[in-house]
């Protein structure tokens, strides 16, 4: 797969969701049970186009049928028209779980995710069917991405890019022009729909000083960036569901020579981490190759979370890459790569871009550049 | 309780969540269980003051103990200082999942709630712990709301109507002025920010035209508004983890006589449901109060969702008003009233309001003007 020069623009290519169903389908008949029901809501867009907030799927012989509550009739019916499913509304919640129990009567065996389905309802279900507790061969699907879902990936990514680039103006602070961290995402999140975004990805992050830039997850406040602050901005945008994830990281002044080092150490590790990402390398690689020249370096106890994470219609899907994953990078898959290095008193930096996996290698979908020290290139 | 005139401002009444661990330990002493393992983020947050994407509490005799991840290591050490809990932190997931065993080990009886516990948790869970299905208390405690909660979900209310009031001059659409619905979500959800809040509560709805205004929960497109349309806006902010909801309708241009006559109806049915609403009424009840005189006008084919639910940490919480609730108003609940009437063709009318019961009665936190028509007052 190879990706335009220049960012996708509406209307992307359309999903085929016929195909998906029926390489489902394949999939089902070569097993022992006799449906599949789905429940988590990105499988469900995945495989029918349905984009709500309320539905569940049987997949059963020739049938596909996808039943939802009345807000959402008419739109599933358009949407879905790709897929051939049959959609059922109804409005109340109970008659809605009977028409579930419908679709499967007379199943001896109905597959279902035990990660995605709650207790209780797993419980409930339990009542009047046989199930089986399979892990969704969907989300196995969903990590190897088609050209329609690239594209939306990369138009997410180009809005966040384009986004970040006009704000980071905003990050040359003296005594005329002070800005605090909410000041920036709001710019940030604003700017992202004015390049083609529908949405941001996730709540933006832009933590500063040495206090708040040491939280790898902070929430942005009211405080104003000053000189000497280490600056993380982790920002992405959403089109059409799909998901894009990137991260920059500043000194606001003039750079002192740990900050140097320290960001230097980041750089090199995300570095090492996108060259090693292939097809064929565990995850558990991918994140030990970052890890390792960190700990070398002996700064081991400032990595404080794993190295990246798969990337669609979840801002946090498979494959994760991290000391414990079991998982294997393929072609098709988008990947962030994303060291950091965490410490109280000194904040932070981290460096992250989106990767699509080739056959050949990989590419990255994150085009913002890197400019850690604005004021001193 | 009381609210003020104006609209409450941070810094906010502080959370006691050293009572509300007592209250929960008091419950605890008199049940049959050792302890509770709490896993709803919401349940966490009210319980601990905890605002991560990852933690786990357990309760158990005088310790409360919560593991959390490394990225939230220092956040959940400062976050959680009033709630006098322990704080566990790890890097990997299966050190912490172990960490969780052993703060529960010895346990005959573990209470967790299964509507909010996957299923793969619960059976490995199961593997080493004797479980038990219990609903949440902290979900039916969370249903009463406090002062401390009360002036957040005030604040984030003051914040929705302060944006609407303003962007509703753009709704005045002629030749020299045209206004998408993305545009007005647009201005919406920054405008929010400006008046105060953190964060839109959810995805803005902006719903107009034969079609769009159809569908209750329309995502805004680059649809131009146009004489003639119904249009729904549904907007609501975020303020300190605490959300509001609220929803005006309007006709673009001159109206019809069938378009006064349904916003007539819904504005009877919510005038209804609200006068309805006090302590002691089921939520069944306040759904039907509403639903009945829709009915009764011919009108209940267009009435596509239930009439409301409580707000709090979550934007759908209980009480549910549904014709299958179960649930009864108490004073303290927070709760919208928002019937609705939709058709293909026609487009569609929303009133929704907030509000607050009290002993006696009910007061509105939700202070947005109702201007319909706004070319024809």
């Amino acid at each position: 797969m190879s990706l335009p020069a220049a960012a996708p623009v509406r209307p992307f290519a359309t999903f085929d969701h016929r195909r998906r169903v029926e390489n489902l389908r394949a999939l089902l008949d070569e097993s022992n049970d006799d449906a599949w029901l789905f429940a988590d809501l990105r499988d469900i867009r995945w495989l029918t186009g349905f984009s709500g907030s309320n539905a569940w799927v049987v997949l059963r012989g020739t049938d596909l049928t996808l039943g939802t509550d009345a807000r959402y009739g008419e739109r599933a019916a358009s949407e879905t028209a790709g897929s051939g499913a049959q959609v059922i509304v109804e409005q109340q919640r109970s008659k809605l779980n009977e028409r579930r129990l419908q679709a499967l009567s007379g199943c001896a065996s109905v597959a279902l995710d035990p990660a995605t389905t709650t207790h209780s309802v797993w419980t409930e279900l339990a009542k009047d069917l046989s199930l089986s507790a399979r892990p969704s061969p969907i989300m196995a699907a969903r990590q190897v991405k088609d050209v329609a879902e690239v594209e939306r990936i990369s138009a997410a990514a180009a809005a966040a890019d384009a986004a970040l680039i006009e704000v980071e103006s905003m990050l040359n602070v003296d005594d005329d022009q002070q800005v605090s961290e909410q000041e920036i995402r709001n710019q940030l999140e604003h700017r992202m729909r004015l390049h083609g975004a529908d949405d941001r990805s996730y709540a933006t992050i832009v933590a500063s000083g040495p206090q708040q830039a040491a939280r790898p997850h902070h929430e942005p406040n009211e405080r104003v960036l000053v000189n000497g602050d280490t600056v993380i901005i982790d920002v992405g945008a959403l089109v059409d569901g799909y998901h894009s994830d990137m991260t920059r990281s500043y000194v606001i002044g003039e750079p002192t020579d740990e900050q140097r080092q320290v960001y230097g150490l980041v750089c090199a590790a995300h570095q090492a981490g996108i060259a090693a990402l292939r097809s064929g390398i565990t995850a558990q690689d991918v994140d030990a190759v970052c890890r390792d020249l960190v700990t070398e370096a002996g700064y081991a106890d400032w990595y404080l979370h794993s190295t990246g994470h798969g990337v669609g219609l979840e801002i946090h899907e498979s494959p994760f890459h991290s000391p414990s994953s079991s998982e294997t990078i393929v072609a098709g898959n988008v990947v962030t790569i994303e060291p950091g290095l965490y410490r109280e008193g000194f904040g932070g930096f981290r460096i992250e871009d989106l990767i699509l996996v080739t056959e050949d290698g990989s590419q990255s979908l994150t085009h913002a550049p890197k400019r850690p020290f604005p004021d001193h290139t």
